[in-house]
């Protein structure tokens, strides 16, 4: 299974209800476990980005914080919130298909790494997916437009 | 009022459930809104962090996830997450009275911030409480001892 395209249909859902498209799954051996989408703006609350939303529902149901072994995928590079909480729940790997524009989330993350300043590294792959920049780009467009 | 000592009272409530004692209030004019606790064990959630749970309890409540105008006072420095977090929400000010021993995210987010990648400001406070830095440093000697 393709999960960054799975990320990408989950990215598509918070567009519907005129969000931000972010959307992850998180995967355990070869199986998404869990999957969400942007909600801020529906939810009034601005920490509801999809990669805090998959932690707080998945940990909640496992009733385990520890995520040692599970695979994030998610549309967007994380912000620094979610990189943050992803380095809590102690996950293994992370994949994104499109970078942050503005800084570099996993480089700030490798370099506190690399000088032991955090005690759980990740590995951080980008995978290039033209059809999602699309995506985002035109999000935005529209909303300047109107 | 003394918010910073209010936030410590908040500490100690993490510390009667065995959890790591940070606490933290949100404060609009001369008066607190919020206040929590670290309760990440407890819930089994790695974000359960003071920050996240007061933005997200008292976003909730107002219906608005913008917080300019608000000032929060936390124990602890605020860890990536947190300050992401707290970015997110616009709040207006940051006061915390112990360091993070391992990085300073105060000095991340400045540096973010002066080279305009992020988009808005936040002013970081730092006062010093040696009875909060003993505080936490016993909790974890008494951690290790056990």
């Amino acid at each position: 299974m393709n999960f960054l395209k799975e990320a990408i249909v989950e990215s598509k859902k918070a567009i519907k209800i005129n969000e931000v498209p972010v959307g992850a799954v998180l995967v355990l051996g070869n199986k998404i476990v869990a999957r969400a989408h942007n909600t801020k703006e529906s939810d009034n609350d601005p920490t509801q980005h999809a990669e805090i939303k998959i932690l707080q529902s998945y940990c909640k149901k496992i009733k385990n914080w520890r995520l040692n072994g599970y695979w994030l995928f998610t549309t967007l590079e994380p912000c620094l919130m979610c990189a943050g909480a992803i380095i809590h729940s102690r996950i293994s790997k992370v994949v994104y298909c499109c970078k942050n524009s503005k800084y570099s989330t996993a480089k700030i993350i490798q370099e506190l790494s690399e000088n032991n300043n955090i005690n759980h590294t990740i590995s951080w792959e980008f995978k290039e997916d033209i059809g999602f920049q699309t995506l985002l780009l035109n999000f935005f467009k529209t909303k300047r437009d109107k």
